[in-house]
C-alpha cells in the first residue's frame, strides 16, 4: 500500500499517522520515537510557561532530526469567580484529607495561567515546522506570524461548524475529533450543546464541508480502524490512547493497568478534573465530585485547583483520584515501546492491503 | 465487488444491507422495496397487538416474495408507579393545552401493554424466516420455538457485554448499535451507565468478542460508511435514517424537512418521548420536559402517556411536540423512493471498488 498523499507531502513525513499530544502522558522520547519512524510525533505544551516549552522542545530535538508538531491550547483565560473557586477548594481539601492525600490548596489570588500567545515566540525561535492546537483558534496575529515562517497549522474540530471556522482562518489541516477520543474535547463553540458526534458520522461530514486534509481522531488503534478512517475520507489519523501504556509514557502504572483491563463502556465524559469536558476511565473522584452538584470552574481554573490532589494521587499510584484519560478503544492498549506500537500500526494496516 | 458472505448466505439475500425497523416510520411498502431489491427489509411490530402484527405481515407479504425480518421489542413490562404517572399526565395535559394540542389523558388504570410473547405464535403461523429484536433478549421459550422452526434470530447490542450475552443464548447475528444511531438505544443491561460507544470503537470490539456475524448500525448512510463498516469487521450493515425521508416513510413532512436541514450536532439522546433513551433532533418537548426535572416513567409507560400529544402534533405537522428520531448522519437524507435510496447505496459502495 502507498502511504504517500497530500498530507504526508505537506508535513514531510512518510506515514500519515500522528501520535496525539497528551499532556502528562507524552514525553519527548515518545514524540521522537514516532517521528524517527516516519510518523508525526506531537509534543504537548498547552498551558506551560515559555521556559518549559523551550526546554521540552530542546529535549525532543536532541532525540530526533525529523519533523514533529508542537501542540498548543488555544483557549482564552477566563476570569475567576472567587466564590465558586473557594467552594471547590473547600470540597477538595475535605476530600483529600478524607482520602489521605495532599490537602493543600493554592492561594486563588496568585494563580498564574500561561496563554499560548506567550509561547508563539519560542516556537518561532525554535523553528518548529508544524503547530497543532485545540480548545480554540489561534488569534489572527499568531496565525500570521506562524504562517509567515511557513509553519503548517493543524486545528481541532468536534463538529462541522468548528471545522468550517478553522478552514475560513486558512488553517492547513483539521483534526476531526470523534466522541470516541480520550482526553479533552477540543470543542471551542461554547454557547451550544457539547458536540458528541461519533467518528463514523463526523469524519465524512467534515471531509464534505472543507477542502483541506482531515486527520481522524477517536477510536483509532489498529489497522482496521486506520483503514476505515481513510475510507471515510480522512487523509491521516491521530492516535493517542494506544500510546498511553508505552514505555515512554509519563503516566502512572495504575493508569496503564487500568487501560489494559478496561471494557468498551468504562469511560465517561467529565469536567471534574479540569473544568473542560474530557473522556477518561470512571473513578471515585469523578463520581464523588459530580454527586455534590458543585459548580465546576471553567478550564484552566479547575485544572489548577485539582493539581495538588492529582499529583498526590499519582505519587501513591492511586487510580481513583487522578485523571485516567482513555478513548473508547482503550481495551487494546499494550505495554510496548512507542516504536514497537507505531511499527505494529503500520504493519497491521499494510496487512489489510 | 462481491457482496456474498456468511451473512447473505444465512439470510438468503443478495446484499448484506438491512433496512432498520423504525416503528412509526417503516411501512410494509418500505420493507418490500428493500427486500425486492435483494436487501433485507425489516418490519417493526414492537409493542403491537397480535392482530395488528398479523395484519402488517400480511400487507408486507402482499408486496414481496423475498425474505424480510420482523422486529420485536424484547423488554419486560414494568409495573406502573401511579404517582409518577399521574404527575407526568398533569404536566402533559397542561403542556398540550398551552400548545393547542390534544390534552386528553388515558386512564392509567386501564393501560394495556402487549408483550412480544403474545406475538411469537403469529410469527410462527406466518412462517417468518428472520426475527430481529431489541431492548432485551427473547426468553428461552421464545428462542426455542423460533429456532425449532429454523427462524434466524438477530439481537441488538450496544456494548461488548450485551453482545456476549446474546451470543451465549445462541442468537445467530448481532446488530452492533453505535452511539450515532437514530431512534431507541437497544440497551438491555440497566444497572450500569448507558453505553455510548461510537461505531468505530464498538464494531471491532464486538467482532473480536463473538464468533457470529455482526451487523453495524449507527452513522451508516453511503458507500464510504458501508465500506468502513466492512473493514471494521462487520458482515453487513443496518441503515435507518437514510430511509426516513423516503416516499414509503410514514413520518410527517416536518420530520423529513427537518432531517434534510439538520447538522451533525442537532441530535440528542432523550427519554422524554418514550421513557427509553433514543436519539432524535432536539425540539421543544424534549427541552421543556427535561427542564421540569420530573421523573419520566420507564418504557413503555411514558411512550403510552405521550401518545395522544404526539399524534396530535403529527396531525398538525408540528415538529416541536413529537419525536423526530434521527442518527448523527441525518443531514444527507434524501426524498426519493426506498428503492432509489437502496440502489444508490449499492452503487455508491461498488463505485469504491
Amino acid at each position: 500500500m502507498n502511504w504517500t498523499n497530500n498530507l504526508t507531502l505537506l508535513l514531510k513525513i512518510a506515514y500519515p499517522i500522528v501520535q496525539a499530544p497528551m499532556l502528562g502522558v507524552t514525553s519527548p522520547a515518545m514524540v521522537a520515537a514516532v517521528s524517527n519512524l516516519g510518523g508525526l510525533g506531537s509534543l504537548p505544551v498547552g498551558g506551560l510557561s515559555p521556559e518549559k516549552t523551550k526546554e521540552l522542545i530542546r529535549q525532543t530535538k536532541a532525540l530526533t532530526n525529523k519533523p514533529f508538531a508542537v501542540n498548543l491550547f488555544a483557549h482564552e483565560i477566563p476570569d475567576i469567580d472567587k466564590e465558586t473557586a473557594l467552594q471547590m477548594q473547600s470540597f477538595l481539601a475535605d476530600f483529600a484529607l478524607k482520602n489521605h492525600l495532599n490537602a493543600e490548596q493554592a492561594d486563588i489570588n496568585t494563580l498564574r495561567f500561561y496563554s499560548y500567545k506567550e509561547q508563539i515566540q519560542v516556537l518561532l525561535d525554535e523553528a518548529i515546522p508544524i503547530v497543532s492546537f485545540t480548545f480554540g483558534i489561534l488569534n489572527e496575529d499568531s496565525i500570521q506570524r506562524l504562517k509567515h515562517k511557513g509553519v503548517v497549522l493543524i486545528g481541532t474540530a468536534t463538529s462541522v461548524k468548528e471545522a468550517r471556522l478553522l478552514a475560513k482562518k486558512n488553517i492547513d489541516i483539521i483534526t476531526a475529533q470523534g466522541i470516541e477520543a480520550g482526553g479533552h474535547r477540543g470543542t471551542f463553540i461554547h454557547n451550544e450543546p457539547l458536540p458528541q458526534v461519533g467518528s463514523i458520522s463526523l469524519i465524512p461530514q467534515i471531509v464534505d464541508n472543507v477542502k483541506i486534509p482531515v486527520l481522524a481522531s477517536g477510536g483509532i488503534n489498529d489497522g482496521r480502524t486506520i483503514k476505515a478512517a481513510f475510507i471515510l475520507g480522512a487523509a491521516g489519523v491521530q492516535i493517542g490512547t494506544a500510546f498511553i501504556a508505552s514505555h515512554e509514557s509519563q503516566t502512572i502504572e495504575a493508569h496503564k493497568t487500568a487501560l489494559a483491563n478496561s471494557k468498551d463502556t468504562d469511560t465517561a465524559l467529565t469536567r471534574a478534573f479540569s473544568g473542560r469536558w474530557a473522556r477518561g476511565l470512571r473513578n471515585r473522584f469523578m463520581e464523588e465530585l459530580e454527586k455534590t452538584g458543585l459548580t465546576i470552574p471553567d478550564y484552566p481554573i479547575q485544572n489548577t485547583l485539582t493539581t495538588a490532589l492529582r499529583i498526590s494521587a499519582q505519587h501513591h499510584n492511586n487510580r481513583e483520584f487522578t485523571n485516567l484519560w482513555a478513548g473508547q478503544s482503550a481495551s487494546k492498549t499494550v505495554r510496548q515501546s512507542s516504536a514497537e506500537i507505531f511499527t505494529q500500526l503500520i504493519k497491521d494496516t499494510e496487512r489489510l492491503g
